[in-house]
């Protein structure tokens, strides 16, 4: 492709509104332009782009035997409502009606509809298993849609469902799509970690996300470097501490904290660790207040509470019934001296095991130091895993301790079991003719988010820096002097051409342009490979070879160039 | 591919709601599966052809210097409400709102869009021209969606819009693309005819449509055998006859009809051919009554109507204004005798040529025949081409009479002009600083209801007969005892080896059925080639070659046959 016969747009400053660099980059080297909020075109530079994600994955998916259909965007409710997911979707489902008033989505996820294909199309147990895939164009209507194509409200996605006879096959259905998405990440030259997900709330049975390793990632992930383990780290499991609980070795006493009522201000006026403080949180579940107590420094995990006893349901307790119990203001609650009768109190484990620990005095103005248990309170009702890791936390697979990194997700694999071939009445006959629900999984992976994850991966002030993989062109010629030299357009003619007849990806940076603006241009838009072409060093029968990702220039023979670049690209 | 890694579903039966031969033999073939009315997931197979022609409609495209991009399916109200579109689009455009209750629609077309783009990205004429286009998913919320994929609700556009600087650039890009589809339609091997089209709602000087030839076709198109002429029948001129007006040869007398109210009926009545009658149509425009004058067996043209001096906004005349003016129920109404200064009198060209004709006598139960004009009723007040062409109609470009065929069709061109940058101040500076519209074109061609029209125009009573173009599959290897002969299953197994190496899309029928079924699934999905391998040839050297399209059976030499298989596939 030549320049003057493409469509480059670039900019020197991308809008205001762009926080990431991947999205102002995006807007900058014109791979994007936005249409409204969330919705984005691809632009030709940046479709070029789409288009390498999307055929490394088709490539891998049809590798692993997944066949590609294509389903409608737009889905009618009764299916979601066979499912029970119409109601409980919630406003991210961009709903409809047709002109005859009947009820439609834009499709957020397709379980429904491949579930329905599958209950008509799939009879007997000699069918499976199948995999079926699509590329397609989805959308979630995002409460705010930031990032540019991270987080858009419409945006491609690759969408697998597998159809097992059993457990041991949706098992091995999954073994081959972590393999796929595996090689997908990897083809694409991507630093990526695949964590453990938690699937709480989809059912299910194993869950596993992939994430783009980049600072500016939403998630935090949980892993061990000493090990394997990886999770998100909210599906990562806090041990309990290794060492017992120390022997009491204060006093109990009250100590005036006339306006502290965080662990972190109480820590400080008291000239403690925060680690030796304990936070109080009164919950509500079937009609029954719940008290936790987790360590000062650590937050909270949702997730892992909703999958206590009795806890399915729990809310956070209101102010009116906080002062109904203590008959004290938030901010100085604490577990001493309260009617344990009518409460359940929940220790998290490292929690239980502290000792002289500071917690609220249950009236204003004051904390209690020196706590002990036993000494001073009976023991917790339940000791539970209730908190997020942190860094330093012994790794559940007790082969060192965690660090926390951030990432991106693209990726997410999912064991459904039979939550929805059950729900739709998808069986099929097995081999001694019973009637049987099929063992599902889904498999996704978010395509043009992947775009600006490998751009939050690799860039600097110059502009992207592409893999070869996903670059929208593999090298880029810059002619100095084109329409100048008969010697430099001859011979960055005869490059292009020969390049172009090899089948590489090659633009010709023809314009009339002074080589800064060139250079600049291609620098940010993240071309991997630049030849320079100019009288200077051509009178010595070489050329210019700059890596971008490498930085590194050096001079190459006229003669070499065609080996010398099939060499760059092979890599 | 191999039978027994795909998904082949084959149906003996077709729904009985499928009309056309193509939506039967669709759905019975497993090329699509119905989710709702108007909408249909891409089985893989039928996947496999859809990504053929869209393969191909993209290689002409880029050929033709078109650059590819996506722009969002969801599109804000606002554009919509700028270019006037919103409120007059109608039902056909799937509307709704966002979570914070903002209006958007899936977009049934991309001018807006397009535009939008346009007018922010291209600043000069040096930028032009421009020719952008997209591969994507509609929508348009069809009153009666029909035909299986010919007249879906969701369904693939290929959608382009050329940018010129002026009306010859855009005449030059309108050229561009006219080759193009030429060139589409003629590589998917579909017989096809492009024809002038009715451009007087999108506004703009050309447009043609490109119509696939089958019966089923919903569109009538006027041709000239001896000729280039072709046009939609509504929008091919109907010539004045050639012979002049003959003389009166009948007295003017009143005959009875007692019962007969229509030409039909009274020419039986009469004894007469159909084309001595003359038929009265009343339409008010401007509050003023207009009587229009056909030949009985002549149809209207309301297009050709609504661009007369005056007619824009016309409208069927109601019952009680016609007896108000005619006093006189509809049926027997005619132009002789009325008060010629309260009506305007418009007749077509041909009934402006009849003397001696037959019309209503403005009482019940009686016409008038031997109606001459001048002698009978003032010459009328308007002599216009108001009705559609007829077979034997002469050719508008004299050369000829026309006939009339039946089209689907599959792709529009049109050029716009500066309708949409006008109103949405999509400019550029000219060369010498001036401020101008840019001139825009665009081109529509519907990918997947080709993949329908393809099969309405090449299908028997076996099924689908595919072009070797938009085949799922370019040959299939038949082994007759695949699981039984082991030579079979080598000189099978050879075979695929060779063909898939060499890039043949070749799909291997290792399934454990009788030859019967796996002859009749695979005619009935349409593979152009078979190879079919048995002990029988094999101990002869020998296997047998079937042809879809021809019919044809030979035996070929083993040794021989991938030279002859990839001699037909270059054909």
């Amino acid at each position: 492709m030549r320049t003057s016969q493409f469509f480059l747009s670039t900019l020197k400053e991308a809008p205001n509104e762009a926080e990431l660099p991947s999205h102002k980059l995006m807007l900058r080297a014109g791979l994007i332009k936005k249409l409204g909020s969330g919705l984005y075109t691809w632009m030709p530079l940046g479709l070029r782009v789409l288009r390498k994600v999307e055929a490394i994955v088709r490539e891998e998916m049809n590798k692993a035997g997944a066949l590609e259909l294509t389903m409608p965007a737009i889905q009618p409710a009764e299916l979601w409502q066979e499912s029970g997911r119409w109601a409980v979707f919630g406003p991210q489902m961009l709903k409809m009606k047709d002109r005859h008033d009947r009820d439609f989505c834009f499709g957020p996820t397709h379980e429904e509809v491949i579930t329905d294909i599958a209950r008509t199309e799939i009879k007997s147990y000699k069918q499976l298993p199948l995999n079926f895939y699509q590329v397609q164009t989805k959308f979630r209507d995002e409460i705010r849609p930031r990032f540019g194509v991270i987080r858009a409200r419409e945006f491609v996605m690759k969408d697998a469902y597998s159809f097992d006879a059993d457990v041991a096959g949706m098992a091995e259905s999954y073994r081959k799509m972590h393999q796929a998405y595996t090689q997908v990440f990897t083809r694409l030259g991507l630093q990526f970690r695949a964590v453990k997900a938690d699937s709480g709330a989809i059912g299910g049975d194993a869950s596993q996300e992939f994430h783009v390793l980049a600072e500016s990632g939403e998630d935090a992930l949980a892993y061990c470097p000493d090990s394997d383990f990886a999770a998100n780290v909210e599906a990562a499991e806090a041990m309990a501490p290794a060492a017992p609980r120390a022997a009491a070795s204060e006093a109990m006493r009250d100590v005036d904290t006339p306006k502290q009522t965080t662990c972190e201000a109480v820590a400080e006026l008291l000239g403690i660790p925060l680690q030796r403080t304990v936070k109080l949180i009164a919950l509500m579940a079937n009609e029954h207040l719940h008290i936790l107590l987790l360590r000062g420094d650590h937050s909270l995990n949702e997730v892992k509470v909703g999958k206590l006893d009795g806890l399915a349901d729990f809310r956070f307790a209101s102010e009116e019934e906080i002062r109904a119990f203590f008959n004290c203001p938030p901010g100085f609650l604490g577990p001493v001296g309260i009617d344990r009768s009518k409460v359940r109190l929940i220790a998290d484990r490292t929690v239980a095991a502290m000792s002289d620990f500071v917690v609220g005095a249950n009236k204003p103005k004051f904390h209690t130091a020196g706590v002990n248990w036993g000494r001073d309170l009976p023991e917790a009702d339940l000791v539970a895993d209730i908190r997020n890791v942190v860094a330093g936390d012994p790794s559940p697979d007790g082969r060192g301790v965690l660090e926390i990194c951030r990432g991106i997700e693209v990726g997410h694999i999912f064991q459904l079991g039979t939550k929805y071939s059950t729900a739709l009445g998808c069986n099929y006959l097995d081999s001694e003719g019973q009637l049987k629900p099929m063992e599902m999984g889904c498999y996704g992976i978010g395509v043009s988010r992947i775009v600006g994850a490998a751009i939050e991966q690799s860039y600097d002030d110059k502009g992207i820096r592409f893999s070869t993989a996903m670059a929208p062109f593999a090298v880029v010629i810059v002619p100095v002097g084109y329409q100048r030299s008969e010697a430099v357009k001859a011979a960055a003619d005869a490059l292009y051409a020969e390049l172009a007849g090899r089948g590489v990806e090659v633009l010709m940076d023809d314009r009339n342009e002074r080589p800064g603006v060139m250079f600049a241009d291609m620098e940010l838009i993240g071309i991997p490979h630049r030849i320079t072409i100019g009288d200077k060093s051509l009178a010595d029968g070489k050329v210019e070879y700059v890596s971008r990702q490498a930085g590194t220039t050096e001079l190459v023979a006229q003669a070499d160039v065609i080996g010398f670049l099939l060499g760059k690209l092979s890599k």
